[in-house]
This record gives C-alpha cells, sequence and structure tokens, in this order.
C-alpha cells in the first residue's frame, strides 16, 4: 500500500517503465509519506483497439 | 470521467467494441449527464481460464 | 461476464443508476452478444477531489 | 457479487487456476456469507517487467 | 504480488474480514506459490444501489 | 490516457492529493511521452480494515 495501477497503451520500454516505477514511488512517498517498500505498481497495457474517448475507439482516430 | 472498464472474453471484433463504446458512451451523457469528452473506456480481454463463477473456471464449463 | 466497472463522481440518483445499468447491460447483450444473465455492472462513486485530468484535481478546476 | 480480481505474474498453471477460485470461492461463501453462483474471480496475469515494489520493477530484482 | 481485490457489499465485520484475509492468502501461498508476505487484499464496499446484474440494480431486486 | 489509480489509506489531505496528480502526471509525460490532457488519475481511499498484507488486516497490526 499504496497501490497504483497504470492502464496505458502497449509500446513503452522497459527502461520507460523502470523511470516511471521509480518516479511514481518518489512521488508516494514524498507527497504522501508512503512507505517505499509498501508502493506497489502494476502496468496494464492494452492496445488502440481497446480503449475509447469520447465514444470513439483510438484505433478510429486519425 | 467517467471512467468505464469492461472486463470480457477475449474474441469481440473490432466492429463489436466500436458499438459498444459508442452505446456506453451514449448512456453515460444522456443518462449520467456526463459530458462526452470526459467519457473514458477501456476493453480488459481474458480467457477462459481467467474467468471463474461459482467457484468454476469457465474453460471447465462444458 | 462481462463486468462493467464505472468509476464515476458521486451525486448521480439511483433512477440514473437503473437507467445506466440497463442501458450498458442491453448494450452488452445486444452489440457483444453476452448472456444477460451474466453481465454485473458496479458503481464506484469519488468526489471531485479524487479525481484528476492533465495533472489538476477536479475540485481545483473552475 | 463479490467480484475478486487476482492480478498475479503469468505462469500459473491451469490447475492452479482451478484450485485458487475453488478455494478462494468457498471462503467467500463460509466466512462472507455470500452466494456461491454469485461468486466472480478473475485473473490477470502480468509479466516481471509490469509490476514493481519500492519503486523496482521485479524484472531487475536479482 | 499477487495483489488481490475484492469488491463486495457493505455490511461484513472486521472479523469477516480478517478471515477472508487469513483464507484467500493461504490459497495464494499454497495453490500459487506465492510469497506470503507479497500477497496484497483490498476490500471495496459498496452498496446495494451501485451494484446491478442482469441488467436491474441489486437495491431494485426482491 | 493513461489511466493511474491510486488506491491508498484515507486520511492524505487535499494538499498531498493536488501534488501527486502534478508529479504522476508529469511522469507519464516527460517518462512514458503520454499526452498531458490524456491523463487521468484516480484515488480510491480505503481504511484500514479494507487492507491486508500476509494475510494480516493493516488494523490488526501493531
Amino acid at each position: 500500500m499504496p497501490l497504483i495501477q497504470v492502464t496505458m497503451l502497449k509500446g513503452r520500454t522497459i527502461e520507460q517503465k523502470r523511470k516511471l516505477a521509480a518516479r511514481i514511488t518518489d512521488a508516494m512517498v514524498e507527497d504522501a509519506k508512503a512507505a517505499k517498500e509498501a508502493v506497489v505498481i502494476t502496468f496494464i497495457e492494452i492496445t488502440r483497439e481497446d480503449y475509447a474517448s469520447a465514444g470513439v475507439l483510438l484505433a478510429d482516430k486519425k
């Protein structure tokens, strides 16, 4: 705790995930006073066909 | 906002997702007075091995 | 299955939720060929302080 | 209802998922007095690159 | 890891949650070979107005 | 997109959430190349009775 679930488009590199994990954890520790060992982050990757905003799939946006 | 996460079995076509995204968004706008641009939908697809009801995997149901 | 989780601002009436549940379920049945009895919907209500877009809390937007 | 979402590392066999589904459902029925038919479980499998604790990806831990 | 999110109706006692946490964790350790210290469980409690199946709110079922 | 769901103990101030929202969004923009307007964050707050690790409720830990 805290648990952070990040849902994002497939395609980020492991290096990008590494940086995200470090920075989001730092934010939770410094701003929310969470214990560092207790911060858990998961990345859920989805495709452009599995995300829609304003009623339109991302795959259908130009 | 609102955010709608749909967890369903793999296998729907992009055309089915397109229709779902449009209809769910319309419902949120018309019935819940959400701003259309703010409605976000994600589809999480899982297999019959990753879903259980009444204690039994879908993969094990006849 | 399918499972639909709707995260939205607190304040909708039960009548609005009733309509959303009916319409989203109809969409899943008609467009995704889900079995009606298997469609499960949950509403998670949050406050304007617990939602941010573009880095700004909704509570802080004018 | 209840809905149980299990996020875990990829790699469990169908037999392991079968046992987990049965045992978690039994716990919900016996300890939380849930109706058996209403217990729904989903497994979301992720890779070691998509999970971090204490700011470090599991893929980076020795 | 694993992370287990349990969405259920409000009203369970702390003693029920205590037993659920223990049993679900045991299942993850014994059947999925998870490390005990790494099993995290969260309970999200919702009302009968915030849950629907087959298109009908639980609050509307007799 | 991306969508970030933060589940944490109740008790953070609005100022803490404000900072978290800003920093997590910056991380998504700078490290994951997300469009700033598309980053959505939700905070789900739970009690010590609704969180367990290693099979024990946080409320039961000394």
